[in-house]
């Protein structure tokens, strides 16, 4: 079955993809840290049969017990945005659940009992919301969810409250960093009730020019409103990137020429940091939109961003490898798949 | 008629190409300051009338009057190696008589009334001597050359009695350069009456790691015997570099790395200066060389070092460009022969 990367979405020329994450708690069980192993086990079981219980369409699910893997398997789901990294630092009694095409999961044993996910490629909050939400749906019918008639959902922590709904975006905005507005769109988006933060970078700052956008408020507001709200932020920001874009690529035989360059580096290096490979794929992406490259596609570099992490590259020999190792690794991966 | 770089020559690993040139100079006419305009018009008649005479295979030859050309066209013959530097300050009364597969040229009227030339693929020392003392004889047969039983050809220059010969051989050293052993070289080989020099570089210094080796001496030894002199050094010079090569090459990723995103550069990039070609194009002649690249050979990259020049460049385009235009073009036309 294909990855939920594998197609291009809306608005895939700026939007890489788009993630719903519901928090959920049982009312029959503890929460966090009042909850034994033995109950923690429980959970798991419970969420399992519950699952088998729903009709899910064709998508095949895996179970994973995070005890089960290795270290770089489990570091390569929270690379690969499956898992959250809190939920692999105790890698006991976590189960992760993930369909096969990798676009729902749902951890259990997390901070919450449950972290329902959907990610999908493009600007798809509608679409992601509703599998997210049908997902809960079923769910519901066999597990005692805490739920309160004037908060909400109860969760461990209170900035999940009411809603448990956590949505965000991942944009790609070469063209409003390169013209630095980044730093006023995080003032003005955080005025809305949203967040906004670089996606990739190792130490040294934002790479790849890749943004995630989010809600923070879950109280309050009903889950529409939460999502389009962040919906019309998000396209206002598409506009504006659109825009820089046309102004930046008029004539402007420098920036075709680097675009050009980092494609020539990424089809033909022998060694790629995980930043390189971010800056380049970064310029790459911007010249696939922007009829400069042709022979390569988006959907190529959404794939590429899940499968170049230094763990998952690492996972994929079964081997630790030192640094050199890796980055020719990596370089052979995005060499094979240009 | 293929150009003379159209093929690889002997050691073609190594060596670019060998030059070959006589100077002589005509009894019956004033040398140099003294000779008249009439004189200058009437020894272009003679040379030719001579050319014509002799039975030069199936060359045919272009006679060039440097006056009728531009500019930018006599600049060309100087980068592509067909004429000196001072040939072209003044182009009143200079011929340039080339032969179509450019391998043998006759200047007329430059510092001495007649430089002959012969250049060749490749280490081909003794070919292109025997090519250049073919035409040397048939001209002498209908003109009077300046001869001196003891002092042997006589020329403007006390450099140039005797032989009135001068050998050179282009080399590619890429493995001593960076092993910083190139001054050294230096030193030990102008300790034989011969000279190194760097190729290409404008500025800052040589660029693409490419050196010309000739003789300096052409008073009280034969031309067979510089020209054995030279070819013996060389060849040691070959060996060094073929095994500091080996050593540089080994297991090293880096160097590996580097010679590939060269590669991928000169493929794709958009904008390239002079002194960035050549740097690449060293990187990719080594690559090629030493079994990194294929897909790309030794004659390519020798037919680019003639097409790149600045001025050959804009000669291409029938107009002055300003630099960032023939950096495009420079692109262009390497990304087409890649």
């Amino acid at each position: 079955m294909e990855k939920w990367y594998g197609s291009t979405g809306p608005d895939g020329d700026i939007v890489i993809s788009t993630r719903i994450r519901l928090a959920r708690n049982l009312r029959s069980l503890p929460f966090k840290e009042k909850i034994t192993k033995k109950q923690q086990s429980e959970l798991n079981d419970r969420v399992r049969d519950s699952l088998k219980r729903a009709n899910l369409g064709e998508n095949k699910w895996s179970l994973l017990y995070l005890q089960e893997l290795d270290d770089l398997e489990r570091l390569s789901l929270v690379e690969r945005h499956l898992v959250s990294h809190s939920f692999i630092e105790e890698p006991e009694n976590k189960l992760l659940i993930l369909s096969e095409d990798q676009a729902v999961s749902v951890m259990v044993n997390e901070e919450d009992h449950l972290r329902l996910q959907t990610l999908a490629s493009g600007l798809s909050l509608e679409p992601a919301y509703e599998a997210c939400s049908r997902l809960d749906d079923l769910l519901d019918e066999s597990l005692d969810y805490a739920f309160d008639d004037v908060l909400g959902y109860l969760t461990v922590c209170p900035t999940n409250l009411g809603t448990g709904l956590r949505a965000s975006v991942m944009l790609h905005l070469p063209a409003l960093e390169r013209a630095q507005i980044i730093p006023q769109l995080i003032k003005s988006v955080s005025r809305l009730g949203l967040t906004i933060r670089g996606s990739y970078g190792e130490g040294t700052g934002v790479v790849g020019a890749t943004y995630q956008v989010s809600n923070q408020v879950t109280l309050g507001l009903s889950e529409k409103t939460a999502i389009s709200n962040l919906q019309n932020v998000v396209r206002q920001i598409i506009e504006n990137e659109r825009a820089v874009r046309k102004e930046l690529l008029k004539n402007n035989i420098d920036i075709i020429d680097e675009i050009c360059r980092s494609y020539g580096v990424l089809r033909h290096a022998r060694l790629l940091t995980g930043n390189e490979f971010h800056s380049h794929a970064s310029n790459v992406r911007l010249g696939i939109s922007e009829g400069v490259l042709d022979g390569v596609s988006i959907p190529t570099m959404n794939a590429l961003l899940n499968r170049v992490g230094t763990a998952t590259i690492c996972a994929g020999h079964g081997q630790r490898l030192n640094p050199k190792e890796r980055d020719y690794a990596r370089a052979k991966v995005v060499r094979d798949a240009l």
